[in-house]
């Protein structure tokens, strides 16, 4: 087993590494930027090198910076966490060309997942439905007209070159498509300098669902059940849960046999995500994130695991603790991310406990939330037998949560956890602009 | 179900109960002394009231000032928490007097458990095992021989009226009775003017192991796994962990299936743990105590549930959610009890978290640990796959664990947890006694 890791991240992610890492017997080293000198992550740690200043591309960003310091500190591995270099083929070729072990799936794999086009074509290989739609540009009308005929009704009509919303058009009929099309094309052109678009079937309402996977890199692939992010804000999701109450167990096996097959035909090495929408007991491949995710508590604790632990394991070759045949869900797990309104220090804190609760974070008393990073500051967890008894959990939980001298988001994750819609289970990532108004 | 509850209690367990009532939506009415005005469990209750001053006697044991605060406040029932009045017929006697449920078994139960001589003969009579020994008092060598003989050697001569060590005499053959009779007998009358001595047999080294037992009242029993809680120091468990290293299967059915006709036979209501002392594969019984226990919670990590949530259900004649047919034990849970060595004001605090970490305490920044209570301040609880991994995964959490301003055992707890022979599983109530000098 390696002796030494370097973690190339910050906040919680990182704390929750160095936690593993030290139930392994395996030392860590943090790198940090100058404003996280007193961070939880940096005093945890083994060993702890300053990379850089506060900015990201100076510090967090720098491969090369980080690189220099696994070498220099003895370290054997390098662990990515979530974010920043987390997805990034180049750094973990470089991390391997230092000759030291990537906590991840190699670089090509990294890569051919990390386009749409390819990964598209991978899940479709390995029996995983992907949202219907035009194989290429759309430009006319009769163009148009069969297609979304296909695909059914509404389509929606999206720039190729574009994103956040930019040139997109939903279409209910035949009718509004000439005049849609001509909308999208030109918005398109204004936006990206590229005025192709083409057309998708337009999921209403869809549920967030995904698969946590760990892959031993030899074609062995343990699928650690569902998870459901549904309740986002902005595509940043603010509640999760395992397991999904809008999955059904024949619906969790479709999806679980494609994703087996696909991750076990790339010999995926590691922890991995693959991300669908679905409606009604339909699903549709999004994407697959090569890393371990913020979220991946709630799968912790439904499935028993450490996943960082199982993750660390197989990328350095050593045997898993999981038996990929023998997974059971047992009970109801479910998250709140606990995000900073505004940046500020810390001067209370005061944590839950009792059965079934975890609070992962990087917050102490006197703690500073930087202005220079992501605002979630930490994360509340529960599990309980079923959906019921841990929203009841996770809603006294919350009420016992006590941070002061930073806003937070508390009052929010409580008015969304009472609320009729979200405790029907009957949702879709619609549902916070349906209660924004209210929260 | 109940509305409202009343907690005869304070700390550490008073704050536990809270958190399942609330989980229960059941409104909580805390009593404090004036000591407590700023404790946890006064804070965190929908309700609080102050019954009397620091000393117990006029405050946490005060049967009268606390039933009429109960019954002012509208509860419909009480639970006593641990310590305190939790074993005490007459309080449970009088809250039912009053009309209020007791969260307990019933008060001819608590006497029959209670009581020395009549526990020992229900045990009998269900198939447990006792000590062997004298039925009744031994004056001469010619009447301890056969005793002696049959109970096997060595055998432990006691005071009929004793406790403490005094009168007590350690034999180990037939030649060393005579004279130690005679010294022990001296010994009793002396200290408790009563020469009277019988003999029982020594256990060298024995296990301390115990079932958590929930029962409907109406002879339905869960039993949920065995504690070993041989740390001890002066009688006080230090550590505690479930399953516990000694225990075989063969042997936890055997104690399984007599504690299950003993709490079904008496129609038991309510949480209980029944002790036996083990040596090898044979163990013998030695009290029931009837409440709830502070080492409850590895029990919660290893059979899933919640402990309180049940004894409330069921003493409130409510259905329980637990399948008594059905109760497995997952994993390994581990609890190192957080122990203050003097009273004093908190500074600070930072809590552990990650998977399978729990902190039960009362503890908070600027909480106050009062001299006139118990010193245990928390309970850190950790569960992994298996004893090896919660070890690892205690260590970790209790390097994270910082309280200051108020001294606490932490660094001890953390020596007999690396002690390899606490690691190798093969120890006994002595084991406090072998380490003490290095710790």
């Amino acid at each position: 087993m390696i002796k030494r890791l370097l973690i190339a991240n910050r906040g919680e992610i990182a704390v929750r590494i160095i936690r593993t890492c030290r139930e392994l017997g395996i030392e860590t080293v943090a790198v940090y930027s100058t404003a996280d000198r007193d961070a939880l992550h940096t005093r945890l740690a083994d060993i702890a090198v300053c990379i850089g200043p506060p900015k990201s591309a100076q510090s967090y960003l720098s491969v090369g910076a980080i690189i220099t310091t696994a070498v220099r500190t003895g370290c054997e591995a390098v662990h990515p966490g979530v974010g920043f270099l987390s997805e990034n083929s180049n750094f973990a070729r470089e991390v391997q060309k230092a000759g030291l072990i990537w906590i991840g799936p190699d670089p090509e794999t990294i890569d051919l997942l990390g386009d749409k086009v390819t990964a598209r074509e991978t899940a479709l290989k390995y029996g995983l439905p992907v949202t219907p739609g035009s194989p290429g540009p759309i430009a006319t009308k009769d163009e148009a007209i069969p297609v979304a005929r296909a695909c059914g009704y509404p389509v929606i009509i999206k720039a190729a070159s574009g994103g956040g919303g930019k040139g997109m058009r939903i279409v209910w009929k035949d009718e509004e498509l000439e005049e849609n099309l001509k909308i999208a094309s030109r918005e398109a052109e204004a936006n990206f300098a590229d005025g192709t678009v083409y057309i998708e079937k337009y999921l209403q309402n869809p549920r967030h669902v995904e698969l946590q996977v760990i892959a031993d890199g030899k074609g062995g692939v343990a699928i650690l059940g569902e998870r459901d992010c549904s309740v986002q804000k902005n595509h940043q999701k603010l509640i999760e849960e395992s397991p999904s109450p809008g999955v059904t167990p024949e619906m969790r096996k479709r999806m679980s046999e494609g994703a087996r097959n696909l991750f076990s035909s790339l010999k995926y090495r590691g922890a991995g995500t693959i991300e669908f929408l679905a409606v009604g007991n339909e699903f549709f491949f999004m994407e697959v994130n090569a890393r371990i995710q913020v979220e991946h508590p709630v799968s912790e604790f439904v499935t028993g695991t450490d996943l960082i632990r199982e993750q660390i394991l197989v990328c350095c070759g050593e045997h898993w603790t999981i038996d990929p045949d023998n997974i059971t869900l047992t009970g109801w797990s479910i998250e709140a991310r606990i995000n900073a309104l505004s940046p500020g220090k810390v001067t209370r804190l005061e944590v839950p406990g009792g059965p079934g609760v975890r609070f992962d974070s990087f917050l102490y008393n006197g703690a500073t939330v930087s202005p220079h990073y992501d605002s979630m500051v930490g994360k509340l967890i529960v599990h309980d037998s079923d959906r019921h008894r841990a929203l009841e959990r996770l809603l006294r939980a919350l009420d016992e949560l006590k941070i002061e001298g930073v806003p937070v988001n508390i009052v929010t994750q409580k008015k969304i956890l009472s609320n009729a819609v979200f405790r029907s289970g009957q949702f879709g990532t619609g549902i916070y602009a349906q209660l924004e108004a209210s929260l």
